[in-house]
């Protein structure tokens, strides 16, 4: 039944004695009196019998066993988002949260059942012995947030449910069980959290419904409550679905998944962000910022075509061609395609989900299910004529900034409809030593970067596979082809290895502008920065 | 054609005069050595003239395009392992390594051709204008382990060639060019690596044929070379294969994957073990070592069935379960028999690679197609009934020892018929801080260890899902639940948390064990250990 259907709460309606006023006629006052002296006995005994009535029942509960502690029995439990109109009169139990309980009277009250983010309504009221009003009281009374196991019978309310997700159906409570209590103070509440972040983010204020408004920190800093949202059971569900894909799409090509170590014997990657581990056994290890080197010696080792899912969700695949490293980059772009479109198939539901609190970026285009591939300097041409300054850019001097990555996204959709762009023929300069250089045009290189929504997902090229190549191009970029930790890479291509090429995948970067998120943070379960080694 | 079958080489004849005897018969003498000089002349004008047709023939070179460079073309590439006797008679391009190669003569050698540990045999045979002698000395002159595209015919030879992991086909090599050339020095060569390891470790030694045994520490330290034999292509494969079907059960199931965090403010699982990162971003932080606390704070965060595949190999699970953790246990015994089976199903070729280099074990054997349940106890008492001291394990002191594990491992292998038990119901003592209680045996706790030939390969249990209970529990491990690192686990479960369970499941051991394999580094690409931190 609808909330608006039900039954109002019958009140109490004490018998109230009047004193009466003195009158002239003394018999019939007396009468009249002894009368109202007797219907008040009468009355009085009858509030005394139906208290007397009452108590017996409270002593007695006729539902004693269908609430309280879990019993120690086996039922079949059904999944929230499993109930459809089929169950319509049919019992079921189910395990959830309360998200929020209301009491209506001692003899109803209304419960919002929560399980991952799907809500339900669930009425408990005491209409006859099976339900009494001690376990409406009871039920009223668990904590907000606590776990319970109810059964019910599910029912199509007269009218939709405007307070749950699932609007067309409710529980008629036949038993509540508490699983786990959660504490009557909570840091942040889900509720709060269901609402869409603002646009701009300042502490501790309300919008304008008066409902205070979650930042971005306070969020992060009580992820596990953060988390149980719709909208963050949502995500997760396309983020897991993401790897999945890529794992998918990685195997039916006959790529193989390794893992590549993750301390390593010397920092590879120079610069300040290696981490040391300064207590590997009396050594001094660092850890492995990217798979590159091991993917690479892993392809001299003949294995082809292998992909890793790295520690700080990195996507990796590197693999042979036969002919031309085009044939790598069609694999990748034809990758992101396969991506975008099983999101689109098989979680329509929950992208809808997401869009609801970030509906700004839209759906996700891919023209005509192909990627716009450009080359590098094409992409700069556009840029130039939109009258944005490249003179860097023109001068090899650095690779394009984040903010003409973006106008240049903006750009190619508004004159190609596409959200997905590759760019190819990067300038040598702005790539790494492992790079292959263009065939014929020694400024470039066969190297390519891939772009959703005009920010970067992926960077992948053709590397070079010859030790004296290597040796020559590391020494232009000041490094030591012999340096401990580069010796074994290098000496990997002496033995002969194929031309190969691959890349790196954000996994976080691609759940972000998919789905057009604010903040990387929020694709990210537990988030680290610089400034956040916890929760 | 078999290398029996083929034409010996025509050696040249060349034509040598005899000094005659002095004769009585000076005409009959004159008149014959008139006409010995006139044979001879002609004997060497044949010569002089074939060797003038020879040099032209070289100095023109009629296969000059057919070999050498890489040519800028495209063409297709068939794989060495798809090649099938359907392809008698056909053309084919291949890219392959020269794993040997032998000449026979100035017009025909012999090469072995090998792709990801497969070989073939490869016949350059000088017999028309299409292969010249010139190719038939490139060819051999290539140095061995060199990348090489050679295109040629597919044919049947006489005879099995003995030589070749693929004995029913040869190919006659009508081009072949460099693809990437090879060192004429390789530290290690494949075809020692390509024999089975020793029974003991050596180095230096050799075998009873002379040939060099190569040990496990050369082939680590020469990894990319080893990783080209057949059996560590089988082996890598099998690897992939376990993370595949691992991931496939997984999401089957409804699981969702996740990556919790690497780096942890605080240490959480104490000991010397833990690795510490002395300078992210002006702070302390330290390598998670498993994702066990973030596993749980996902399900505390209502994501209901998570996994992780590890930075360290680790395949992690943890969900939540309606009744009992046994629906869990039992979950995670039929995982390992869907692993078993379908790694028996479809990897029939690779296991048998790998058999043949490890035959001691044999076959993983699976009694029923189900797991072997016993309790912890039982399981001592099958080795106290085979004489076994379990002294230490009857007091709760200790853990079984491996050696009492791998003892355990062939009584069951006797008893039972079955490679693969668990363990159920481990005393409280010796399992982690986080572990349920058995709820009517204080002395025993809800949780199991899976053995794969007597060798554990995962632990798991019940965890603590009350706040309350998991501080208890800390503080009588010794441990502080207000302590930074802990306290954000511990807050987890006090908003309300389903009962749940998981485990921790080693792929590397999996597969050691899965094969019967020596020694674990042989399961891992590029191993790590306390004196190990390269290649």
């Amino acid at each position: 039944m609808s909330e608006a259907s039900l039954p109002t709460h019958a009140k109490d309606n004490p018998n109230v004695s009047a004193d009466g006023a003195p009158s002239k006629n003394a018999l019939k006052k007396q009468q009249k009196e002894a009368e109202k002296a007797a219907k008040k006995e009468a009355a009085k005994k009858a509030d005394a019998e139906k208290r007397a009535a009452q108590q017996s029942q409270e002593s007695e509960d006729t539902a004693k066993d269908k609430y309280g502690d879990l019993p120690d029995d086996t039922v079949q439990i059904t999944h929230l988002k499993k109930l459809s109109e089929e169950d319509v009169d049919k019992e079921v139990t189910v395990i959830t949260r309360i998200h929020n309980s209301r009491s209506q009277s001692a003899k109803l009250a209304f419960l919002t059942l929560r399980q991952q983010g799907k809500t339900i309504q669930a009425v408990v009221a005491a209409t006859g012995d099976a339900v009494s009003r001690q376990m409406v009281k009871w039920a009223t009374g668990v904590n907000v947030n606590s776990f319970v196991r109810v059964t019910g019978l599910v029912k199509k309310p007269a009218a939709p449910i405007a307070s749950a997700s699932i609007s067309n159906l409710e529980l008629h409570v036949t038993k509540i069980y508490l699983i786990a209590q959660a504490a009557e103070t909570i840091p942040m509440q889900v509720k709060d959290a269901e609402r869409p972040p603002p646009a701009v983010e300042s502490e501790g204020q309300v919008d304008s419904e008066g409902a205070p408004i979650v930042t971005l920190k306070t969020r992060l800093d009580n992820r596990v409550i953060d988390l149980q949202t719709e909208c963050n059971q949502a995500i997760f569900t396309i983020s897991s679905a993401v790897e999945g894909l890529f794992e998918e799409y990685m195997r039916k090509s006959g790529s193989r998944k390794f893992n590549t170590p993750k301390l390593l014997g010397a920092a590879t990657e120079g610069g300040s962000g290696v981490f040391e581990v300064n207590n590997y056994f009396g050594k001094s290890g660092f850890l492995a910022q990217s798979p590159q080197l091991h993917k690479q010696m892993l392809i001299a080792g003949d294995c082809e075509k292998v992909f890793e899912i790295g520690p700080f969700t990195g996507l990796d695949f590197e693999q042979v061609f036969d002919n031309h490293y085009h044939e790598v980059l069609e694999f990748a772009e034809k990758l992101i395609v396969f991506i975008v479109q099983e999101l689109d198939a098989r979680y329509k539901d929950e992208i809808a989900v997401v869009h609801k609190y970030f509906p700004r970026a839209g759906d996700f285009k891919i023209k005509d299910g192909k990627a716009l591939r450009l080359k590098y300097f094409d992409g700069i041409q556009i840029l130039k004529d939109a009258g944005v300054d490249t003179t860097e850019q023109d001068n090899l001097v650095t690779d394009l900034t984040t903010a003409q990555e973006k106008r240049l996204g903006q750009l190619i959709r508004e004159k190609y409809d596409t959200d997905f762009y590759v760019l190819d023929e990067f300038p040598m300069s702005v790539r790494p030593f492992y790079t292959k250089k263009h065939p014929t045009d020694s400024r470039l290189s066969n190297s390519y970067d891939f772009f959703m929504r005009g920010e970067e997902i992926m960077s992948g090229a053709q590397r070079v596979n010859e030790a004296a190549e290597l040796e020559a191009a590391m020494r232009s970029k000041g490094l030591d082809p012999n340096a401990d930790g580069f010796s074994d890479y290098v000496n990997a291509f002496r033995q002969g290895c194929r031309p190969h090429a691959g890349g790196g995948l954000g996994l976080n970067r691609i759940v972000m502008f998919f789905l057009g998120l604010d903040n990387i943070r929020q694709a990210t379960p537990f988030p680290r920065d610089p400034q956040r080694l916890r929760p």
